[in-house]
């Protein structure tokens, strides 16, 4: 068998691991990236520097491809859908991606499937909003263009009104989680759907990203069972193609609400690589070329530390303690090869696997104050 | 910390995997290879299609890296001593590739540091070899420029000595060995010396080309820990900074006999990609960068196979069976992206891991009877 080329919308750090794992299957890739110094730009002859928004780029570079997929849900689903209609394979479909760009039909589609997620109401504009006093505290969420924790903010009161977007977006309720955790599942072609071990997320308290990550979550196993049933639910539903991302609280009480989901591989699976027995970045590529899907299986617990360019650095970046990192057993570094930092810019990650759960935390610690991505 | 650009003589697997590893530590790899389709071309925008032999293409091509390596020692050794003068770090050094390259040396290398090898003769030419029909049977090999099952032929009586190689050589005694094994040890500047898990190869019958290998390799310990002894002894003795494939003999005895090296990552090591806690080829980059090596640890037993190109088939390659070794659990197909395919040529590897050995034996069997390069 040979297999089809595959153009990725994206060409950042999730393009650039899912190359690394296509390696081995001697898959052909074309990336497109509005950045031409993006991490894939020197990986591959077929990069095309150009907007993931715009219609006729992405048309144009889908065109020279065998099948289409993404590593970033903000495209042109217009676009994707054309080529869909042309013949080409897109994976995710862009319904779904288009269902998932819109953090308000996202939420509907939960309801409507009976999907447990935290409640909500739909807002219209900053008046609509400001009716709801009673609804906070809350989240706002605007519908469109929110990642990476933008386009997401915390209301707690009636005072806070006047700061709600004056967009459409979504009041969410404020669940008193007791841990946020996730699953990664995949889904081919032919129906095969497979799930990650749920894993667990540490948010830093300002900046609303991952800071630490634990795999596999330390759960009950009714609760791990009920996020991998929710997640396997959630895939078939949307009759998806591809690998998805289903972030969840688990609350005081025990249940499991989903949060938000991401259709492609994700922050919260970049453990896979040494921890489990499948990566996240090749069940991505199994699932969209209707391969059989790996196992899962975590192979030893792991602990993951994203690498933020530090604040009060901009310009070309330089790694603080990697010699010293390096030294530790069990140290896995991954860097994205972006040449220029500045504050909270993801510019790698760090996996760290060890049997024992306190040292596994002690490294993870040891490694966040440690490694520095600075400028000199 | 920035990590030196790395010039790597050679393009081909290795130097594929070498560069899969280094984009972890976001090296830029800049890579010569003869010919202009081999696995790196498309990998790096500083790919030079060039001879490696040449000492002005090698040396030109050295000018532009800050660190030069090799993934196969079949290079001008001339123009990296002239790249050392330069100012250049060389690793492997110069001189060690020089007496890697020539059986012969490398024999006397053994003998004078008192390195248990089998015997043998040196010989300057056909007529020289005819004198020693006594010795035989024996392997004669060529001194120089002999690489996988080439450049070595069995001489069992008197009658095959017409066939000797009319060039410097060597008669080595054949050795009634119990088994093959390698060790795999790596060194940096500051003296820090690791070795791998030995392994066990299993050779085809004909062709001379490990089948299939498995890690670690089923041996006594005391035989473990005198094959580790040899491969520190070795390196340290060559005062080689990089990594160094050690491939042993072991008699009937439990005596373990160096066979022959290999400077730079190795066949014999592509297990250690999933099976042990760092691979070969990020050790590869952490001896050459002295960074501290990683931790060589098995963490599950593994078998690989060999991928050869079907006999009969020569032409644009096609893997037959790569959706049903997928299928299997353990199984991780490296497919080399080399577009022909020729009989017995490298077209990729296999590696299975599986806690149990009897189940790891049938399935490695079984990858090799499912998995064919073919043409259509």
């Amino acid at each position: 068998m040979q297999l089809p080329s595959i153009g990725v919308l994206g060409g950042g750090q999730l393009g650039r691991m899912l190359l690394q794992a296509g390696l081995n299957l001697d898959v052909t890739f074309h990336m497109l990236d509005p950045d031409a110094q993006a991490p894939c730009h020197e990986l591959t002859p077929h990069f095309t520097h150009g907007s993931l928004t715009d219609p006729d780029t992405v048309r144009q570079f889908g065109q020279a491809v065998d099948l289409v997929t993404i590593e970033i849900e903000n495209v042109s689903t217009d676009a994707l859908e054309h080529l869909q209609q042309a013949g080409k394979r897109v994976f995710p479909q862009p319904q779904v991606i288009r269902l998932i760009q819109d953090k308000r039909l996202q939420k509907q589609f939960y309801q409507q499937h009976g999907i447990p997620t935290a409640d909500f109401i739909l807002t219209e504009n900053r008046a609509d909003a400001a009716q709801y006093a009673d609804f906070l505290p809350a989240f706002h969420k605007l519908g469109r263009e929110g990642y990476d924790g933008r386009g997401v903010q915390r209301l707690t009161s009636a005072a806070d009104l006047p700061k709600a977007f004056d967009a459409p977006g979504l009041l969410e309720k404020l669940v008193d989680f007791e841990k946020e955790i996730a699953v990664i599942v995949a889904r081919n072609e032919r129906g095969e759907v497979s799930t990650f071990p749920p894993v667990e997320m540490v948010f830093h308290p300002e900046h609303n990203l991952v800071e630490y990550l634990y795999a596999p979550a330390r759960i009950d196993e009714a609760v791990a069972a009920e996020a991998d049933r929710l997640a396997k639910k959630l895939i078939t539903a949307l009759d998806m193609v591809g690998l998805l991302a289903v972030e969840m609280f688990v609350d005081k009480s025990g249940q499991v609400l989903v949060n938000e989901v991401a259709p492609r591989p994700h922050n919260s699976g970049h453990h896979t690589i040494e921890a489990n027995a499948t990566s996240q970045y090749e069940q991505h590529l199994r699932a969209i070329l209707n391969l059989p899907l790996g196992p899962t299986d975590t192979i030893r617990p792991a602990a993951m530390v994203n690498l933020l360019g530090e604040p009060g650095h901009t310009g070309p970046a330089h790694y603080e303690g990697l010699n010293d990192v390096l030294a530790m057993e069990g140290v896995h570094v991954h860097l994205y090869g972006k040449k220029l930092t500045k504050p909270f810019r993801k510019m790698g990650h760090v996996t760290i696997v060890d049997s024992d759960p306190e040292r596994l935390w002690s490294k993870a610690e040891k490694v966040k104050n440690i490694l520095k991505v600075i400028t000199l």
